[in-house]
């Protein structure tokens, strides 16, 4: 089988309302660089080959740029508008994949993730069409009923993160969908067509920075790597 | 209605297996000082009448004792032996505590409780019997099924934290039960009576620090608060 063509859809909608500041948190700085930088970094250190589209709010474009000027940065992407919601995001996204592929999904905001997870997970894809990166819950968990809430069993359950990743056919029908509330992920838009998705074990390092908590725990991060040398 | 004394039972059960150090967790330093001491603290500093109850493993109460004097440590507590397990130890806590009361289970290694939410747990336990902390999933959530798994509304779960707030005579009956497999926390094995257990709402930065990586957040964490002075 030939090796297919992997794409990283790198999605960075955030406004800053939740970091409770201005700068959108795919610009706030960890380690004296933009969040969204090391992102990219991640994926380009994994395969220089894949092929990466950012997708931004379409007031941060220029933003962007003049980010990517002062930073020397120069890592080759392409840039794409984003939607509405994370769907349209992804969506706009998905236009720039050509012919069958592997795609994977990535949050702008998830700069952690290792190349052994990114490895696994466009390889669960390739084998198996749709695989979610994800990892156990270390708490317990309740569910909300009408009564109040519930226990339920905690290895039944699992914490979603990303990347996602699919073939490109399978994530071009999904996205041709309605938009639905239940669409938390693209996981979630991939099954309402009926579609298997895989599970890939991830890592409690892969963290999604949105609250001033994160932000924090980032630094350290990667204040612990320059250590590392 | 009198107020009812309140308690403190504090859980250090960890042998530090998952910290992949000799030191059990909650003797390893943050900012330097042991967790445990900084989880004590916060109670302390909630009110200063709590009753501590700390349990811990039976080898460890000679190094916790030698810790206590290393570091001058002298608020006030008792110790405890624990259990095999989490259920054993929070029973063996339990024998120390006197008449009705209000009773708090919290993890030792939680060490960044907020004064506000103690208060909150303790205020929903006296109006209600049984509350919990808990807080919302950042992430998208997936329930292992039969086939694989399938997303579902993560605005239907909690994640659940300490401290756990009890009025004694149900915790009491509730430790009465034979241990189960499903006791993941305080709250599954008081709902096993029949009991409801009220929500009160958590923090994210109420971590648990169960891996290195809470340990570099811890110590951030600790950093950021002493800069505020």
């Amino acid at each position: 089988m030939a090796q297919l063509p992997e794409y990283a859809i790198i999605v960075a909608g955030g406004s800053g309302s939740r970091m409770q500041q201005a700068l959108p948190k795919q610009f706030a700085e960890v380690a004296g660089k933009p969040i969204l930088m090391h992102t990219i970094e991640r994926f380009h250190r994994y395969n220089p080959e894949v092929r990466l589209i950012v997708v931004l709010p379409q007031l941060q474009l220029t933003v962007w740029r003049a980010l990517c000027q002062k930073h020397g940065f120069n890592l080759s992407h392409r840039t794409v508008a984003g939607g509405a919601t994370r769907f349209g995001s992804v969506k706009n996204g998905l236009k720039e994949v050509q012919g069958e592929a592997l795609v994977a999904v990535h949050d702008g905001v998830r700069p952690f993730v290792e190349t052994g997870t990114i490895k696994a997970a466009f390889g669960a894809a390739a084998l198996y069409g749709s695989a979610v990166v994800a990892v156990s819950p270390k708490d317990s968990i309740r569910e909300l009923t009408q009564e109040g809430s519930r226990a339920v069993p905690r290895a039944n359950y699992r914490l979603v993160q990303t990347p996602q990743c699919f073939r490109a056919s399978i994530l071009r029908r999904a996205y041709e969908q309605p938009e639905q509330e239940c669409f938390t992920d693209d996981a979630s838009v991939v099954e309402q067509l009926g579609e298997k998705v895989a599970l890939v074990e991830g890592s409690y390092r892969n963290i999604k920075i949105t609250t001033p908590e994160d932000l924090v725990l980032a630094e350290a991060f990667a204040r612990e790597m320059s250590n590392q040398g």
